[in-house]
């Protein structure tokens, strides 16, 4: 089942991690940790190997993967030792993450996007493509006519200007290349109704937004334990600092707002109600990639009384965000072969801001982490019995 | 359905949280959160009202309720005006908390016990009793072969001498009084083969031990977050300071050891290995009820990274722990009434320690909070078909 | 030596806690605990005694001080039993507490403060007054040239149109009645060339800026800590949560960011450099006056070693103003009395901007508290001798 | 200045990131972060310098230095770069660090350990040596009568058995040598009237006890923070986890508890009252080298008013321990040239539990951080003037 993971950002922090932790694994100098599909509970035959794995992908930056990886390790999110290992399993994707082409329209660009696909999936002789966003992020883009229907945005594309940000151009090739498509970040990526009629169309799948990897992560328990013992939430305040480069794009107040927004949904969703308190973004150079996350909690209980929780998340996202990469690859690329197309919302499980509507009589998404895993443990089950 | 719930313990400070709470709330003057029967999703006519409710007990302590009940509310535990609102209603409840009856033997005590019970249940024509202990927790009792059978231990009971501890005690009362019995506390009550077989011959069920509201509480949800991401938790250290009444019993060295079993057992369970770290428990009187744990807890990631999460829990106990009282007497009726006997391993979401073994191939309780409120849910609408 | 405090601001939170604990201290009903004119290293004869303290003051909120200082007492800032004690002594001292004067030019508005204020004096015989300025944050002013002359500000003044904001007027009319000021807020104050001017001319003192409650002064001896151990600190990050009068006032972002500039000027000032992150203050009802702030700290160590460090301060903002603003009065007055005039530099132990230049070869004012501690030991030594 | 410091425990952490940091600074590879007699305010011509120093030492344990220092390296304490980069520097000290002297009775070992110094002495034509204690914590020894006495020990020692705990018995050779001595740990050391009278007979100074180099450092600002404010700690409850070498020899109850004295000093002899609460020291392998302490103190402010604050610390032990322990060497040393004999009770600034009795009318020895850096830096100065 040799299938394809094409990384739009492809030189980034997760990027080089998840590549780096493929070849590791495979190799047998590290076990896979993180990985939530090596678990017992979701082992399945019915998803690719993780030594099926083929990386290719496109990033504007030029550092060289071992050169990435290298300051990886020096930042401690990576064991030198396995840079040192993986050496040659790097200089083999190396020419794999190619440039970002760029055209006089954006329909010209797509289709740039779509032979470098094309020929690494014929080099490769792979089954199938997943392509994952894990590029910066970006700010919300400018609402467009053409963003409703999946015609007039091909009619669109082909004049001069940018009709779609980069994370939704990615999506579009990927869909008429029949590739399934992750959106690991809060960029637009599939999110238009265009974009989705042209997944239904091609009959591919596509799974996002935004990889729960830390503060987020917690609150999806924390949340649903507070609403499970009827406390009620009063604030829930957070602050995130964080460096590396996803920190420093995240200085941007645009990208700031739609990371914020991601992380909040949460909430509401569980509690049924909107705390006080924000979440804010600051970017600390000197952090690094480990992020320090702090939460203050405040809460009434029986007959009013206040009570307060805080935590402190000091976690490496990178080393968080790459063996879901790698699980996301996997299981939809299983998706794809079993035939699924459109939004894959039973994979919430990975994401701060899943696809699928809020939760209530009519269904919807849930966004506690226990009903998330229910959820995906019955998708892989019914994988494995498709 | 009037339901008596009779408690061990019945002037402490859960007790009293207790009584003034549904009184309060029975008056419209608070409303019911902390209260999980309360909560939409478990709402059920099975379940006898709140107002159902009518309080007594045992306990060797003398403070008049409402003393205590303005010391909780001097401490921050309860609103001072609601104490003042069910200043009537604690009158009423005050002759009913009895001095604890101590005769020449163990069984003329629990017929003494068992008495008083009859009298208050006859006084107020009440469709059935409940048992609570919430007492002080006490060390754990000296082995005897006596506590492996019913009938030996009848007999052994009429000899001079200690065999039960007063929380077993009070559960072998309820039982031959034909009462259910619940254990709020980590102390030995039920769990005895003696008094597991009485309360099989009596018909009547019984459920336990240790009440989670604080640090077990959300360790019973992180737990699941580390083992559902495939994180390897390294060390879980955790401190708690605690004062007031239960915080200077367990200064006690045996007492201590209990609570501190029943809290870690929840990693063991929910990881499937123990990680390194231990619970503290310390007594620091200048804390009052209101608690503040703090846990560290490393885990290493993909690639075994290093990371660590940090939390502080400041909570009332008392105020945590009375709805849960509620509730529990509520739940345990209604089972008692659908025709259940013996350990109710569905109410484990209420525990530190619940009933049941290991989770395993051959089934055990779960110990992850939301597989809990899965069974809780099951159970409630169980008794609603019954 | 009766003496009168004129509080700007005086319904609000710190002046009421201030009026409530006066009383309470000189009733013998609480002890002094937060004054540090108290402490024995501190005690004199030069200072007027609490009991000779008369309060007064303006304020345009209508709210009775009573009402005001129940509120506090709900809130947990002041205990109720001795708002109830003291109540006689709040009744006394309602009357004084006036609508803010306005007038069609500011000279008429600072003429009819100082009507106000000489009305007091006389009325309670009083040595001295000591205006001291507690009313809400102010943005920063518009730059006018009057604000460099005192010449020039009379004529400016006399003008239609606002040339001082309103914690600069109470500067004004303070010096010209020949009152000494403090400014405990972040405001403009007396921070004037023309106002020095003035201070000097009429021989008055006056202090500030921006009363030292919370983060600032713990970060005033852990920043001195690290200089001493030779430790580079790389990050300082706060972040502060507060409800309140005054929390709402800085949600405000001018307010917000003179009270941010205040904050973090003791790190520059005591480091010699500037560590990378800010300081930020959200505004959350819920938390009302008990503060919430939680600061990270990375620094490196020998050989470049990354450690951290992290503190959550909880404190309740008026309980830690209101001593000091007493000590700054009886301080100011003894001043006063003792023939100093221009600015106090030697009260910076109270402040966390203040009066008085970056520390350095010419002298200048220091940030550390235990420097702070030693300027204020000698000032007060300095006082007695006079 | 040739000056020899020779490391009783010189195969440990504490030692071994000692002399790879002399050395590193000494080649211009890292800058002196860390090291107090490197500050502007400090630096004297009448200390060594840092590259006058030679090292030696004693320890039971056979690691080889550089192995040593790749552990180092490896737990993240030292830069495996700097450990490449004075590779040779490690091999020249090797052989310098020899078995721990074993005789028939503690004079002849005594007699042993001398010699080693004088042939180390010798060799190096050094101009003085510093014995510094870095070896592993002893529980407290016996009391025996000799101890009181300089000559009734000598004849002791002469005995058979074990009369002092070796840190004791290093002091003893230091002193007979006329060497100076620094017990950087919290045992006996040089702590025994006996020790005492030959120090001064043998005209050398002597400083300890147990280097301050995280949670107590902390506390010697916060607690004189909170005393002059005049605030009243009530609670001060402390909790280290640690691993490493340390870590484990402090699971020894005894050693806990000699440590666990030391570290809670502080707070008496700053408050003037003992606060509520306990130091544990908990023994976690995971954490290794990397200590996490987390306070909580709970105040009273004015009026009584409850506070908190609670502070996590996270800190390299080693790292911040070498470098104090190269500047205890030349301060020490320097001490000596200028004539100086008896305890150095100006060095309080590096120790938790320092020489000298608690301050009072009568002198003693200040724990606010700032008294004792004004004392050392007037002690550097009076080196200089001598
Ligand atoms: N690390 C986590 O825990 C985590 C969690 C959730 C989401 N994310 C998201 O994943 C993304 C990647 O994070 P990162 O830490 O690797 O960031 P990074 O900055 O290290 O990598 C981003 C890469 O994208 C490249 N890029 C920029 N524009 C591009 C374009 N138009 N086409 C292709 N590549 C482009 C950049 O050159 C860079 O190499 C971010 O959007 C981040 O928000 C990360
Ligand atoms: N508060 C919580 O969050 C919580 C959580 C779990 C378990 N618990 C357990 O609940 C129990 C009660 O806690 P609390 O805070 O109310 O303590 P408490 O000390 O305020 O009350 C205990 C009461 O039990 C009484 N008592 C002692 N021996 C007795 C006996 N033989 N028979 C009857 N009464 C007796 C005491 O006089 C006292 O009034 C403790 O065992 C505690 O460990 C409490
Ligand atoms: N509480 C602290 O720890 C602390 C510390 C440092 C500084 N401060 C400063 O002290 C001030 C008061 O704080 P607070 O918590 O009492 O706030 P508050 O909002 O409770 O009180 C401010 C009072 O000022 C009054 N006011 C507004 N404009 C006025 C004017 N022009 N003239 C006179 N009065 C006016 C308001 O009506 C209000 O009653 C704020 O500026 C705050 O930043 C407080
Ligand atoms: N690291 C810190 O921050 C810090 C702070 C204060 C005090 N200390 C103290 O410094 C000491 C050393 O700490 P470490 O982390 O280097 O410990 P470590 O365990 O790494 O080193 C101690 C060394 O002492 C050796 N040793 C044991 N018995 C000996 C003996 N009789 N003679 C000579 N050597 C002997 C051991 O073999 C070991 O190599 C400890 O007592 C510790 O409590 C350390
Ligand atoms: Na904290
Ligand atoms: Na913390």
């Amino acid at each position: 089942m040799a299938t394809g993971v094409w990384l739009a950002g492809g030189r980034g922090s997760v990027a080089v991690t998840s590549i780096v932790g493929a070849a590791a694994i495979r190799a047998g100098l590290a076990d896979p940790t993180g990985c939530v599909t090596e678990l017992e509970q979701l082992r399945s035959p019915a998803l690719p190997a993780l030594g099926d794995l083929v990386f290719g992908g496109h990033d504007p930056a030029t550092t060289r993967l071992c050169k990435k990886a290298e300051a990886l390790a020096a930042a401690g999110v990576v064991p030198a030792r396995l840079v040192e290992a993986v050496r040659d399993e790097l200089a083999a994707v190396e020419p794999e993450i190619r440039p970002v082409p760029v055209a006089a329209t954006q329909l010209e660009s797509a289709a740039l996007i779509a032979e470098d696909i094309a020929a690494f999936r014929f080099r490769h002789s792979l089954e199938r493509v997943v392509v994952v966003n894990v590029s910066s992020t970006e700010a919300a883009p400018a609402p467009h006519p053409a963003h409703a229907d999946a015609d007039a945005l091909r009619q669109a594309l082909g004049e001069p200007g940018a009709v779609l940000p980069p994370s939704s151009l990615y999506a579009y090739a990927a869909f008429v290349s029949g590739c399934s498509y992750i959106d690991f970040t809060p960029s637009t990526g599939a999110r238009l109704p265009a974009l989705d009629a042209l997944a239904h169309r091609h009959a591919v799948p596509y799974a996002g937004h935004d990889g729960k990897t830390g503060e987020t992560l917690v609150k999806s328990v924390l949340a649903p334990m507070f609403a499970m013992r009827n406390l009620r939430v009063r604030t829930w305040s957070g602050t995130n600092l964080l460096g590396g480069g996803d920190g420093a794009n995240l200085a941007d107040p645009g990208a700031n707002a739609a990371k914020a927004t991601s992380k909040q949904r949460v909430l509401g969703e569980t509690l049924g109600y909107e705390p006080q308190g924000n979440t804010r973004i600051e970017y600390v150079d000197d952090i690094g990639d480990f992020k320090t996350a702090w939460d203050l909690i405040t809460f009434s209980g029986f007959l009013g009384t206040s009570m307060r929780m805080e935590f402190t998340w000091h976690g490496c996202d990178s080393a968080l965000a790459a063996p879901l990469v790698l699980d996301l690859a996997r299981l939809t690329a299983a998706a794809h072969r079993s035939g699924r197309s459109g939004p894959l919302t039973e994979l919430a499980f990975f994401f701060k801001d899943p696809l699928g509507g809020a939760p209530g009589p009519a269904g919807g998404v849930p966004h506690a982490l226990a009903e998330q895993w229910a959820m995906l443990a019955s998708f892989v089950r019914g994988l494995a019995d498709a």
